[in-house]
């Protein structure tokens, strides 16, 4: 095995300018505590950047997309070619996504990690062609270590041409049909639960292909006997390409210094895996959006995440991380704008 | 009585532009329904706004000031000159809401109805000194038939403000030391509900204050009896001069054709008020974010509003709503700008 430059330590918080921003907070004009969350954003805000008055101007969003030998299992409503087309359509600024970035003045870099077809050449793609996909886990291992190695590089690539681009925000996003399955599965090795408690509809299943992937996943686990507790194994043998570029790509993002907005159910079993695999990128993490997916609360919960919105968005690409974006800029900008009350002259004291 | 304008009907939506923008929102490339609230919203706002591709680039911002005499009964954490002190600090730019209109690039105007001081005068404030606050609703009505009908037109007058000036959204703020206390006696007339029920901390009473407060509205309530079901009544005996103009501002929004998001527990119970006196508003309402105020989800269940927010807000101003612009704004950018399937030939039918 290579360096597991992973498992470096993460930058620490700046405990003095916490303690500084806490009280800028109390000073403004609003009743204490009046902005709830957004309060609380600012300050870990500020601690992570090391300044009273943390800005979001810069916001770097990278897809990751890879296919899932696991579909051949038949646990995706889409077409594997679907990846590939959405690639295009994420370079060519019709995908959710693509709309999102362009209005938050946000870079968006796609990475293809590995699709089914390795001769993709789209323009504007960084094409890793790890691998055509991964392989089919319900027989055998998803990944090669050298694999995961890779994938986990090529996140790792990504978050560093985020700071490279000035970034102060992360946010990762994944397309892959079927990689509900591989999340799911991942999260259940992670977690030490039974398939049918994470397992969902991903973009369409019905309950009869609910049952169907749950017990997929479960035979899958019972294979892959071993992986229960050991996070790297279990990326290998039940996870996907696009989810160890996460994992990497949040785990560089906390030893540099950038915050990661985490998106939805794939992605924050991602950030699972990155937290199991190093705790110290934990204070780096903030979440979007708390998904449809029915597994991503316990997901969260484990994490102790608590997401900024919840709108019932189950699409993935980042979307949900993205829409949250204006929050946590707004938060920023009451911090630092507001009067205190010394400034305006209002009376702070109980009558 | 003058020609009670607010019974006159409101603007009905467009439902040929619903279908049709309902339609589009299915060929988008993304499995159907995954943008879950953020595509309700866009359909909505387009059969609003009667164009398939709704913009909401104009917005507008009023907060209405008012005192209330019922701060004489010990209900608030903070001395009445607060809400004078707040006007000035709205119109120099420190407020939450100054910093947030700035930041959304929406123009913000202030509306003193009436505070405790008549002579206050401050630049860039419009004063219309309908009265030194309410009277004390513990000891006899809030206000007088006139000033109800003076507060009413006030809020219509911004609304026609804002329909001049181009909005395609009008969010209403309030500020007035005590209007919590109003605004649950307001809702406990108009749903016929216990004191306890609709009573909270405002901006920071303990649990002996909250106490206090339910025992001044069971009285006040039980001191004018007849006012139930009435809600022109129950505004004039124990409503707010702030909370007329609330609820005349979106009776005018929905006859004009203007979006309204609504903002906290104060505007909600504004917002009943509204629907009480003329039903066919409800269509325009839109809910920005879930307070952190309990007598809130009672309200809007009455209403069958659904925030697209919560984040433990409790400081009014119109700030929850404010909040709430920049997914609105991405709704409409999402439904206007995604690619369809077939623009970007990705197939859309299960495998």
């Amino acid at each position: 095995m290579t360096h597991a430059w992973w498992l470096d330590p993460c930058r620490a918080p700046d405990e003095q300018i916490r303690a500084e921003a806490l009280a800028r907070q109390q000073q403004l004009t609003k009743p204490a505590g009046s902005l709830g969350r957004l309060e609380q954003v600012a300050v870990e805000l500020a601690a992570l950047q090391g300044q009273l008055k943390p800005t979001l101007d810069q916001v770097w969003i990278s897809i990751f997309a890879g296919d899932h030998g696991v579909v051949a299992e038949g646990i995706s409503a889409y077409p594997q070619e679907v990846t590939g087309q959405m690639l295009l359509n994420f370079v060519s600024g019709g995908a959710a996504i693509s709309v999102l970035a362009r209005q938050l003045d946000a870079r968006l870099e796609v990475v293809d990690l590995g699709t089914v077809n390795l001769d993709l050449d789209l323009p504007g793609v960084r094409h890793l062609r790890i691998a055509p996909g991964t392989a089919n886990f319900a027989r055998g291992p998803a990944m090669t270590v050298e694999q995961g190695e890779r994938a986990l590089q090529g996140g790792r690539d990504s978050a560093l041409r985020a700071v490279q681009a000035g970034a102060r925000l992360f946010i990762g996003g994944e397309m892959g049909i079927g990689n509900t399955t591989a999340a799911s599965a991942l999260a259940c090795a992670l977690l030490g639960c039974a398939a049918v408690e994470l397992s969902g509809p991903g973009t369409g299943l019905d309950a009869a292909g609910v049952r169907h992937k749950a017990q997929v996943i479960k035979a899958a686990l019972r294979k892959h006997d071993g992986i229960a507790g050991d996070p790297w194994q279990a990326l290998l043998h039940v996870g996907g390409l696009e989810i160890a570029a996460l994992a990497g790509a949040y785990l560089a993002c906390a030893q540099e210094g950038v915050a990661v907005l985490v998106d939805g159910f794939i992605c924050t079993v991602a950030a699972l895996l990155a937290v199991r695999l190093n705790p110290s990128c934990r204070a780096w993490l903030f979440f979007g959006h708390r998904g449809a997916e029915p597994g991503h609360r316990r997901v969260l919960a484990e994490l102790d995440g608590e997401p900024l919105l919840e709108l019932g968005l189950r699409l993935g690409e980042g979307s949900g991380a993205a829409l949250a974006v204006p929050l946590l800029r707004l938060a920023c900008d009451l911090h630092g704008q507001m009067a205190t009350f010394a400034e305006a002259a209002v009376a702070d004291r109980p009558a």
